[in-house]
């Protein structure tokens, strides 16, 4: 093994649990709860507790808000797509992860992130990821063709609004946690990989 | 001229100010009261009012917050700069009236926006806008050494993360802007240019 | 302010005005007589009086020349547009400020250089800058097809090489520059940005 | 599930194992009898039999040699970072499980994948993917400062050969893979990421 | 001249043939009394003889090959069409040598190399040589579309692998060449460009 | 061969000499009499007289004049190289041969057009094409430590200019070339090639 005894979660402080306004601790605890580890995004971002808090309203209110017309192992994968553009290690790993879950499928998060051109997709999710990276890359180019395609496949403009906000926040993410080093949980790389004993 | 007669701000609805949650229109008022009219981020953004929250929460904890090695103009010409790398109209034409005017410098914002290595910069300032270049262009290669460049400068690694989340949430805007044909507001245009009378 | 009390226009030795040939300066003389100041172009270029002379026969036989399918304004904007691609500060700003006085237009400088995409421009005129901008960043792929559209938005061959030709002079224009760190005068910034009184 | 139920492993006829040459069939068994599975590169190159036997007899003299500077795993790190940088899955993934299996590493595949200077690497294995993804990106650039860069790290001459060429012949199978839809097996994903039992 | 008297063909050490295996001995004797001459990629590779032997026979298998629908001018095009993209002095010098001869055209080589796009090609030609280039610049984004346009210009799906994989093989080979520092015999230069006396 | 019997040596109208104003066809002659031949340059600028002269006024300003730290050879190496990387026909051919002749070096047009790294250059002469090259395709990023490093070679600051100057004047000439599908004469590809007899 090549890695150092315990390595750090971030070239930044992180906050003990302790010393966190209650909010934070409570959220923190909370995901803990829920999923038997604490995801390091939480432990990192806690540094800043006002843009811990903002990440985190602007997380949920894409990622998990109800109904829309995207499934949300569908919003993982535009997470997945686009974090292996950027080559965010943490990205891709944590989020790989939980699309492996939602989609109940082993081997999608790994084509994803890989090239999604080559992925196990129906012509409709290669649709929506084709926007999410054109978003991600070359937002600038983005014109009225790139809705109409969208159209083609059933997409409503809302639902591509969901599709580019969501490519736009995990520009955000990418980009925080390539600068702050924000390691994956050693927990996510395994997730989904293996059915449940 | 070329424009018709009355641009749309946003290719998608824009809700009328009535239609909004309380704390949107409050927001919008306030914004109106300080600045004598509405940027039109606010009405292209309240098309959702939980992400308007989170995003303008997340962009006052950096952009507004007291303290720090970073003074707002300082901020603003991290927008201007790493916007323009972007193409984002809405960026680069906004918050570069905002700069104009904390800066008193009615040049900096299209010298920023156009190539801040011939803009009128201290040394201190050109090693800001290049580490915020590399963060929005770049993140995957940001390492030590970027660290220890900023530091020669007298930057402390709070302002680096600073400097990195300003733009990494700008990263995040542009794409929004981009996708949304988010159109600035024609004040905007001649703010900061002229002294006023 | 952070620029200098007086910055160079040049990193190159700007020749006075009694030591240049009387070409050079009845030209430069006409210009201050017409536009109320001396462009840097002229006084930076006048260090080279041959490769001046040259520079300015090109220049008027693209930009001045009578008839032609493109009218002045458009010229400027396919300078615009090119040199907002090639991070020209002197281009951008300086023909900025005539393409805003031809368009009686303030706005259509800035949106030009940022992203011609998102600017208000009608279809031709969009064509017109998509084949300037492919002239000027990808001129080995340029093809019949490129032709074949200009027709379609009433283009004729001969204004294609007025197109391609402006691109190419800006492409040289803007190296020009860049090497030799060409200042932008500061009344370029605001020329045509408010309304005469 | 997203996947169609048995995936094309080429988008070119694959040839039944009674109707290869003898070598050819004699090599895929062995590889069968030794792995479990039959890795479908070997069957996707039988398509081509002077071709297969070429590849093979190639990969074997850089990936199977005896001596040399690299061991084994590090020839693998080559491979997984070269092939994320030209987004394979095929290589990625099979060659990623390789290495977590020689490296008794389950997470450093996935992290040389995705961005090997974040991953949990030895400075001088970073010089040596420096250098490999130099070769496999931007050859033409590569003079002496790079062999003095891996001799820093105390790689010989005869070592830097070895580490381009299996970045150059990865080069190929990259293309190779990417061409022919070369699917990996599914079995390839889960490798060494869980303690055998 | 700026050359020195006896440039290196390569930084590696290249062995004298009385030094060689017997088969690599023969093997360049064979071309020496075909050619007149060693071309110096034989020298360069006996360097490591196990893979000189799968260098050749992969070469021999895709360029000497019978039948298939690529004649050997067409192959050699592929070889200097995506050389010339990478930038590799051996590739294009040598293999621009052989084209002329193979085509008896002295400009053809020339023109493939510096942009195939204005070369003197049939449509055929012309469709063969943007998928080589694509196989070779960005394979990961080869799909069905690809195969669709060259089967519109009479090309089977053996004769589009046969296209990729000389692109293919040779993306390694300009890596080998770059990296050593790969020199062409000066004899090359000139070969194929005068009419035989 | 696959040429057209009488391929054109422009997309556009190219003049008959009887047609042309008396001084475009004296410059005409002149060169048709010391070069037994008219490079296609003069007929196919010639559609537009007032731009032929400016640009062969620039061109003679700085290819023909006497003086400077830089000769005519090394001039055109500038040409060269930057030609070679925007993939341009004509003035690779046309100036590769006048490079050969002045060089007396059959080997060097070639060798810079593909990559100058590998060119049998003096450290001067690698300094001054990097240089060459910088401004060609990224002049956005010239800064002071491109004229140092031109210095330590011996370059004075006119010397830089005149670099920066002609890769700036052919970046305009690529341009040109690559729109009008300017073509190189067939004289040119041989020229200086082989010793006279």
């Amino acid at each position: 093994m090549t890695m150092p005894d315990v390595p750090a979660i971030s070239r930044f402080p992180v906050p003990a649990l302790a010393d966190l306004p209650e909010d934070l601790r409570a959220r923190i605890l909370e995901v803990q709860d829920k999923a038997g580890f604490v995801p390091n995004v939480f432990l990192v971002l806690a540094h800043r507790p006002d843009e811990f808090r903002a990440f985190f309203a602007y997380h949920d209110a894409l990622m998990l808000k109800e109904g829309g017309g995207l499934s949300k192992a569908e919003r993982e994968m535009i997470v997945v797509a686009t974090s292996g553009a950027a080559n965010c290690q943490y990205c891709v790993v944590a989020h790989g992860a939980i699309l492996r879950i939602y989609e109940k499928n082993p081997l999608i998060a790994d084509q994803v992130a890989i090239n999604h051109r080559k992925a196990d997709l129906t012509p409709r999710r290669r649709a929506m990821l084709d926007f999410a990276l054109k978003v991600s890359l070359r937002s600038a180019e983005v014109d009225e063709s790139d809705y109409a395609r969208l159209r083609e496949h059933g997409f409503t403009d809302e639902d591509a609004w969901d599709i580019a906000a969501i490519a736009a926040f995990f520009a955000m993410s990418n980009r925080l946690a390539n600068m702050s080093g924000m390691r994956p949980n050693d927990e996510f790389y395994v997730m989904g990989r293996v059915p449940k004993r």
